[in-house]
């Protein structure tokens, strides 16, 4: 764990065209922050500097302002599966007379929502708790036969979505300055919702939330569109829900791509114009035909490509 | 209180020209979401479709499925200082022999730092901890005075800075997925600092946290350049560490220019190009001449044009 960033083999759709290739995800790992030993705050963060930002989150809130008012920070615990520390769990300890902040929830913590200490924890968290497993390569292959012949996910459905969900924005417009979610119909990329926030997280949860009060959760055969970038907790959101694809307009973080690959999701990330990036669950995208006939023909095929969806990717 | 958005008086800057408009803001205040009469959660969002943002965020955590496991959700008590209600906390019940989740840190509580149940209770938190008060128009005034003449802060330094901030990132680069946070001398735009991360808190918060290591706090005459938007959160942090500027791609949200305003922090947003909008704390940018000497002559002078930052401003 502790890796800034992360290579993962993708699958990336331009005018039609499918290629494989490896991409670099920015990584995500949860920190917790604890203060003389106390747990303080998880947050969801790319490794490194960690002791910066404990330091830096501690000036945040108030605690800490001079460098003397600090004894020291250290890792601490926190082993993965194997007993390995994960570099993930920090102490910070006060000096002496340093007053500790209340340890309450009206101030001082936040935490992304299901973070253990590590990645892994975060993972199987969602997967246990999840009440509507998504289908796999296999049983969407049989829910498709079943349905017969209709209008399947495609590049160029996707491919639409982005301009529809900034079109229904109507806050964006005169602001500049809200993410959107957009739910859309699998079949023919019908807008179903739309939902604005200044935190992304939001305009998921109140597309979930009014789904929920209209009695469609699962959202099976829906495709979740959202601005800016696939975290950890935006991919969390769509599995929780029932919802099979998340495509993003901008990157998606290491761990979003994890817990795609975990539980089914399909995840588009870089969904520009015509071009997009397939990261995980490329089993719900009918792609051109040539293509998945055709071997993997990517010029350097890595160690990872037999199971990397790269086995229906041809080079243009 | 409730506002999806917020107008507020603003000066634009566009290839050295500077005129007063307004400008409309994306709204940002805190929800407090309860289960069964219990404090959850706390998140800064934009007001409106609160219920099924709750309910969304139960279902993302997995306590919620099907709309019959909801028996009801108001809003409940949180009175502003009229004691009118805030419309800021919600109270989700949920039917019975649903099994309420865990009220730990480890899961279900995520919440942005020293937000009180009401904007101006978070304002309020920042204001009364922040240890070095950034100084208003006539101090900073008599400060320059002091240092003579001498290099000052000009919308054509501030124009360069996103150049230098994308130029550092090291990582985006390669991922396309990382927020940067850039500490940057005020007086000849020099490059002191940046960092990366999945979370745009966090990299604010490595930033100020290698400069407490250092001894450089609190961090008068620099500029914290930040990709992206400017939330509530990204103000409090360069406030609690004495930063007196803050500068942002994007659009900053209602609740940031309020703390700006309130705490003397110069908060610049769409800083593109040689176009920028000044939200607050124009009295650190030194601006043309000719706008500086003429009368605001925007085409209509709303009603608080004489409080707001127009009057150093003049048409081009």
């Amino acid at each position: 764990m502790g890796r800034i960033t992360e290579k993962r083999r993708i699958l990336r759709i331009r005018d039609g065209a499918v290629t494989a290739r490896t991409d670099t995800l920015a990584g995500e790992e949860p920190l917790e922050i604890r203060l003389n030993g106390r747990r303080l705050a998880v947050t969801m963060r790319t490794p490194g500097d960690d002791f910066a930002l404990a330091a830096g989150f501690l000036v945040s809130e108030g605690v800490l302002g001079r460098p003397e008012e600090l004894t020291r920070i250290t890792y601490c615990s926190g082993t993965d599966d194997s007993g390995a520390n994960t570099y993930n769990v920090v102490d910070v300890r006060l000096a002496e007379g340093v007053p500790l902040p209340e340890f309450s929830l009206e101030r001082n913590v936040y935490t992304t929502s299901s973070c253990g200490v590590c990645g892994k924890a975060a993972l199987e968290a969602v997967r246990t708790t999840s009440r509507w497993p998504l289908p796999g390569p296999a049983e969407a292959a049989a829910a498709a036969e079943a349905a017969g012949p209709g209008p399947r996910l495609t590049p160029e459905l996707l491919a639409g979505l982005p301009g529809r969900l900034r079109g229904a924005q109507r806050v964006f417009d005169r602001t500049g300055g809200l993410h959107a979610a957009g739910l859309f119909a699998a079949g023919d990329g019908r807008l179903l919702d739309v939902r604005e926030d200044v935190g992304r997280h939001n305009a998921v949860d109140k597309v979930i939330g009014r789904a929920l009060h209209e009695g469609l959760l699962p959202l099976a055969g829906t495709v979740l569109a959202v601005s800016g970038r696939a975290s950890f907790e935006l991919a969390q959101k769509a599995v929780m829900a029932g919802i099979p694809v998340l495509a993003a307009v901008s990157a998606p973080s290491s761990l979003a791509v994890e817990l795609a690959e975990e539980t089914g999701l399909t995840l588009v990330g870089f969904l520009r114009g015509t071009s997009m990036n397939v990261y995980a669950g490329a089993h719900r995208l009918e792609l051109p035909s040539s293509s998945a006939a055709a071997p993997a023909a990517a010029p350097s095929a890595a160690p990872s490509a037999s199971s990397a969806p790269s086995s229906s990717a041809a080079s243009a």
